[in-house]
Formats: structure tokens, sequence, C-alpha cells
């Protein structure tokens, strides 16, 4: 039901009916317990049901490959591209050309995982921004009972989507910042700095303010993490179908803005005092850390806003069905308008 | 069935009607796809409904966020409290006050990472404990066909929660652990004991003791946690339900004990040669490893008690039906005393 | 439906009935709810089921317990030993007899880490080696219409659980490398390398070239075991019910794939130009990297030569029903063969 609601939506009601016929051919045909890490060629399968080439034809398979996924999935994946390149200008590029630096060998571990928790954040940022839009407009309208424009709509049935690629992307940064000390650069600068003090004489390398900012970091991210995790435990079918309607929305939407918040907390932590050091500015560009914070301040600030008295009391009233007296030309225009 | 069958062992049952009303209302006003990792504000669902806030009033609501999780919660979070004030008396005040060393910076990890163990563990015991207890009621009253007090029916239907706590306390355990060598702190260290060994001419750090208690601690550590995992995903409700009895007798119980037996194993092999260091008992208290142990061990012996031939025979003659011959007096004035 | 179906191809009619009496047994006694992570001294349950003894008796017991994990379970372990066993006499017995270095303190870790990354790439080679010969049968006989062998059978029923377990000893690969640096081993060891460089005056320690395949081995080996875990979550009962066809197909089979790829190249990487080195093949035996890429190359060598046009083209016209000439004879001999 449900699903052929959201695909009405968003294709009309012809995919629908070809859904279901990919439906009743997925269930004759597929044997979920015989598929499972299988394998492209599964023949034996085939031949119990050798008309499956005419009912599921071939044009229409393209249209079925995880449809609510493509957009998310992109979104990620630009993110991901973009990020990567902006720190790769500027932690490889830039000191290969202003002084002759070799630093490539940081591309496979280190400016992946400088792509990783920017796109990680950003992701879980867009999960919440669209209840932001959502609250502004009815805020705006004075009802709720008026739909929202198309965008917004796709935008929230797409948060799921959104915020699993976020725990996948994050649980990634967590893997690979994890492997810094086991790698042999993290070793053999270890080993040029151990010799360094001793040369220089130097009996303590102590500094406090860096221990302090790298354990609450630490400490921080793995909350962080662990909320995430939940969130997407959540997610599975099964664990989701056996919660109620406030426990769902208590994990999706009190958790998970924990969860945000921690987040972000995590990578300003990280910038700790460095917002203002000028030799991090490479070519006048911010540091990626800069990038990753302000879509999430954007929405956390978006929540306090609609958190103040005034503002949630009148968002609350809307929600429960009262109406501001407005004239319906007014509501008309603005539809026309969208 | 089941779940309201468990609610009527606590709550009565008004609450399983109030609760079927609940299943009505999330079946018709909640979208599970739609919902995932979403937010608050849903007017979009809400619209739809507009009956749901008078159906499900909202003094009933606080009623439903995990009802079942509540105690576990705070027997979690009790424990993690306690714990984590009692080290941080024994690592932090004692060494700030004694010798007056500023040990602070080890609040958001370190101290962090003694109290989630020992959470873990304890946790872990408290989902086997109920067993014993179980196990000697029947043998003490000869007959099976006598109900638990309440406080240990209770406690046996929250295993559950229990066992998933404690391998949530387990997992941020592990990922604190794994993060040690990341931190900065562990780094200026190693580079002070560096410098300190070439002042000191040592030419060989290794510490064959040191280093075999941690190989051995690590393995035990991985292996335990490991086999937490499956027991966690065997508690996917889609998962569980693709279990016969056997195979999930045998996971809860067989492979839990098995869990149980190996962290107990990392702690005591985590505390070494420890036990009898004065220097540990700081202020004349024990170290956290043997608060760790405590109650595992308890659990792990009882166990064994319940294995010797002589009594295992009996509780199973117990289980299939067999009755020690005692006057019914006897019972009715037990249970009266309940 | 499914399950007896596959049960009914494996041990006769039989069990399957039997089968379907515990499915019975297993829904009157069972409450999933409070079975979770529990104990086998459940007598509460018991009693309200004191028939279950009877229901269920004990001989057939047996039969039940992961029926389908039997094998794979049993492949895994054997791999798992081997390759304990071999790695302990090349890494251990061999300097112990060679230079009478006593290096015993690598099994509880090193070992385990040589053995586990062997058997999860075997095992996942596994899962995709069947797809081959099923191919293979399908070109040589020129023909779907024909059912495979036996064997064939029933290792293409074993692959989800092979690809389970490859996950899993994947899994614990990571875990156990990326506890490397927190043991006390690699502490000693890093003190020890730092004293002598400070001896021998050497103000670099940079070997650009393990850096570089440290880099990229660590980045391959994240990547594969996301891409697995991904997998193993669309194993999960309640996921894999919400994929259509298509999408399992693409999962399980190009994404297996895709892992199989990247987790051979972490290995071949690992390996890098030691491949030639006479110190590692020590008594003429080669390093377990060797061992590990065998079956995976292979595997991945014959999907390369089935996507060659000519071939691919005559597959998948086979699989549209398409049949070679052959005459009946000749089919029938065949069949008699096998």
């Amino acid at each position: 039901m449900t699903q052929n609601h959201q695909t009405q939506n968003q294709d009309g009601i012809w995919t629908v009916m070809l859904k279901d016929g990919y439906g009743n051919c997925n269930n004759l045909n597929s044997d979920p317990n015989a598929f499972h890490l299988s394998d492209s060629l599964i023949p034996q399968q085939r031949q119990r049901s050798p008309f499956d080439e005419f009912e599921c034809p071939h044009f229409s398979r393209k249209l079925e490959l995880f449809p609510k996924w493509h957009l998310p999935l992109r979104i990620a994946l630009i993110l991901n591209i973009l990020t990567f390149i902006y720190t790769f200008i500027r932690d490889v590029i830039y000191p290969f050309l202003a002084a002759n630096k070799n630093e490539f060998y940081r591309i496979p571990v280190l400016l992946m995982n400088k792509a990783l928790p920017v796109c990680a954040l950003t992701l879980l940022a867009l999960v919440y921004l669209p209840g932001i839009f959502a609250a502004s407009f009815q805020l705006h309208r004075g009802t709720k009972y008026m739909n929202f424009p198309k965008w917004l709509n796709r935008w929230m049935l797409m948060r799921k989507q959104l915020g699993l690629l976020s725990f996948f992307t994050a649980a990634l940064h967590a893997l690979y910042s994890l492997c810094y000390p086991m790698r042999r650069s993290y070793r053999y600068k270890l080993l040029n700095w151990a010799y360094q003090q001793v040369k220089q004489n130097k009996d303590n390398a102590w500094i406090k303010d860096d221990v302090w900012r790298m354990e609450i970091y630490v400490s921080l991210g793995i909350v962080g993490l662990a909320i995430l995790a939940l969130l997407a435990v959540a997610s599975v079918p099964s664990v989701s179908y056996s919660l109620n309607w406030t426990e769902f929305q208590f994990i999706q939407s009190k958790m998970g803005l924990t969860a945000l918040l921690l987040c972000t907390a995590h990578a300003l932590v990280y910038a700790w005092n460095k917002w203002a050091e000028p030799k991090l500015f490479v070519w006048y560009t911010p540091p990626s850390f800069v990038l990753a914070v302000l879509l999430p301040a954007f929405v956390l600030l978006g929540k306090v806003v609609l958190l103040l008295p005034c503002i949630s009391r009148k968002l609350q009233r809307i929600r429960r069905g009262w109406e501001e007296k407005v004239t319906l030309e007014t509501m008309n225009s603005e539809a026309a308008n969208l």
C-alpha cells in the first residue's frame, strides 16, 4: 500500500500497475533463501520459471533498481567527490606547488577521510532540513490543510535514505579514523618525531590543549555514531514494525537531532581554535570542517528558533487543526506560484 | 498476541485494551517508510489523519515510550554513573590530592571506558542470574507447577533488553579502546617514553608478561564481542522468527554463557597479577576490574553448581513434570510468604 | 514453503513432515520476546506448555540445530584451523628452530589474524565459484532444461551461509587489525625502533613504498568490508523481503563480485612485491597471502572469461530457452554419468 502510494506521487498510476506486475513476478520466481549472496547466474531458479523473461520484460527492469535511492545516492556521491577534489587541491596540490612537497600518499586514506565526514554531516543535516521548511510553510500559511510543494514532499520521502547514507558514511569515517595509527605513514612520522624530540632534548612532548581537543573529539564522535547506529537499526523493517508511533517519533526526531548536535559538536571540537589560523586558509579557501559545519549549524539554529515559545505555540495550534483567518484567494494565488 | 500477553502480566487488562487502540492508531496514521529517520514535524502525514489527536489522547502517550526498556535502561545508567564516579575519585581526584597531578584529561575517554566495560559485564551477568534463581526455586520447591515470585517473573521478561544493552555498552567499550592509540595523549606519552628510553640507554623495552597479558586480553575481548554481536543479531525480530526453538535456546543459552565466560576471562586477564598490588588499592578501594568480575563470577559459579550431576539430574526430572512429595500446606504457606 | 522445498531436496519428505511438526511446537511453546538472550532454564515458559517434551521428542532435536549451517561452518572451521597451523609453523616454529627466537606471543592476535583473512577470502570465493560451474555446465550441454548435479545444487543452496560466514570472519579480521597499535607488543617494538633510529642517527624513517602499500591496502580493505556489510544487511530476512528480484540480483551478484575484487586487490596490495622475496618462502612454503589469493583469482578469471562476448552471448541465448541441437542420447548418457 505504502509503496504504491508513494510511487503514485512520483510516477503516476501507470508505473504502479507495472510495479504490481513486478510484485507478482517476484513472488513466483525468486526464492530469497536461495538467492542471498548469490550470483547473476542462477539457472537452476530460472528453469523453474521459464516464463519470467516474458512477464518481466527488459525495458522495465531498469525502473526497479532502488528507485528511492537514486537521488540520495547521487547527492552523497556528488558531496563526496566535490569535497574530495576540494581537499585534494588544498592538501596535496598546494604543498606540491608551494613547497614542492610530495604528499600524494594522502590520497587513499587521509583525503578519503576528509570527504567522508563532510558528506556524513551534510547528509544528516539534509534529513532534518525539510522539517524546518515544512514548519515554516505551515507558520507562514497559518494552516495545515494545504499541500506542501512537490519538491518538499519528495524531499521528506527521501529522509530515510539520506539518514541511512549518512550513517554509512559516518561508519566508514570511523573505520578510516581507527586505521590511522595502524598505517606505516603514522609509524614513520612517530619515529621521526621521537628522533627530533631526542635531538632537541625536549623531555616532555605533552601539549595540554591538543590532548583535551582530541579526547573530547573522540568521545563525542563515538557517542554520535552510536546514536546513529541505533537510528539505523530502527530502520530495519522488522524492527520498525515492532515500534509504535511515539517510539518511532522519539527515535527519529529526538535521538536523530541529538546525533546531529553531537556530530556538529564533534566537528567543532575538531576545529577547536583553528578557525582563525591563517595558514589553514590555503588559497583563501576555508578548511573542510568549516564546510562540514555550515548546514548542520543552520539546521540546529532553525530548530532552536522553532522551539521559541511564541513560535512553537502557534505551530502546535496549527497542527491541532487551528487556522489563521486568511482569505481563500491568498491561498490559491500562493498555491499557483509553487 | 505475545506482547499483549506480557502486558497483561504487568499492567492488567485495561492497558491491553489501550494498547490495542494504539495499534490501530499506529496502523492508520503512520507510514513507516516515510517516518524513518524523520522529524517531529511531519505535517504531511498528519493532514491525512486529522483525528489522531482524538484517538490517541495525550495522557496515554507517555505510557507507550519503550515500556519494557525503562527499568533496564535505568539499571544501565545507574551502573554507568556509579562506576564513573568511582573511577573518577580513584583515577583523577586521588592523584590530584595525593600527588598534585592533573589527570583531568582522562575524563572524556579513559574514564568513560572504565565505566562502560563494568556496566557491560554486569548487565550480561544480570541476564543469566535469574535463570539460577529460577532453578534454585524449582529445586527447593521440588516442583515446576508453581509460579515464580513476581520480581523474578519481571526480571526474566527483562533479559532481552538487558542483553541488548550489554552488547551496546560492550560495543562502545570496543570503540573507545580502539581509539586509544589514535589520541594525542597516547602519542605524547609514547614520544616521552621513547625519549626516556634513549636517555636511560635501555636498548629493549620489551616486558614479556605485559605483552602476553595484552595479546590474550585483546583476543578474548574480540571473540566475546563477536559472540555478543551474533546474539544481538538473533534478537532482530525477523531473524528470531526464522529460528526454531532449539536454535533459539542454543544461541541465547549456550552462546550467551560462552560470551559471559569469555568476557569474564577478558576482565581477569586484564587484571592479570594486579589483584594484590597495593598501589592499585587507592584509599582501600578495589580497582574497577574487581567490581566488574564479582557478579559474573558468581553467575558462572552458580551455573557450574547447577551442572553437577546430582543437582542437574534432579532439576531435569522436575522439569519433566516429576514432583517431590510435599504436603500441600507447605506449598501454600510458602506461596503466602512471597 | 521455500524452506520445506529445500529440505525436500535434501532429506526427503519424511523430514519435511517432521519439520512441520516442529513449526507447530515452535509456535505453541516459544514466546520469542521472552526468549531473547535468555537462558537454558526457562521453567516459566515450560510450565505453560508441559506437553513439549512429548510433542518434540529428543531424538529429532538434533536434526534441527541450524541444518543449513553445518557444512559451511565446518568448511570455515577447517580453513581457519589449517591456515592457523600453517602460519604457526612458518611464523613461530621456524624462527624458534632456525634462530632460537621466541615468537610465541604471536599466537593470540597475529596468528589468528593470519588465519581469518585467508578464511574470509576463500569463503567469499566459494560463494561465486558454483556460479561459474553452473554456467560451464550450461555452455557444455547447450541447454538450461537439465538439472545440475546434486553437489552443485547443494553448493548453490549454501551460498548465503558461506557469504555470511565470510563477512563474519572479515569483520573479525578488521577488529584484530585495528587492535594492532593498541597492543603492548606494538608499543615496545615502536620504542625499540625509536631507540635504534636515534642510535643510528637516522633522521628520517620514511619508506615511500611501504607507506603507499599500507595506505592503499587499508583503504581497499575498508571499502571491501563496507560492501560485504551491505550484503550481510541485505540478508536479514525483513530487508531481503523488501527488495525486489532485480535489486536482490544486483546486490548479491554485482556488489558481491565487486567486494571479491576489492578484497583480492587488498590481499595483492598487502603482498606488494614480496611475491619473490626468498626469505618469505620459509621451508619452501609460500606465504599465507599466496594461499589467500589463489581461489579468488581463479573465480575472477572465470567471471572475466564468461564475460567475453562470444561466450556471454551464447550463455544468454541458452538462458532464454535456446537449445543446441544435441541428440537425446547424448544428454541421457551424460546425465547417467553424473
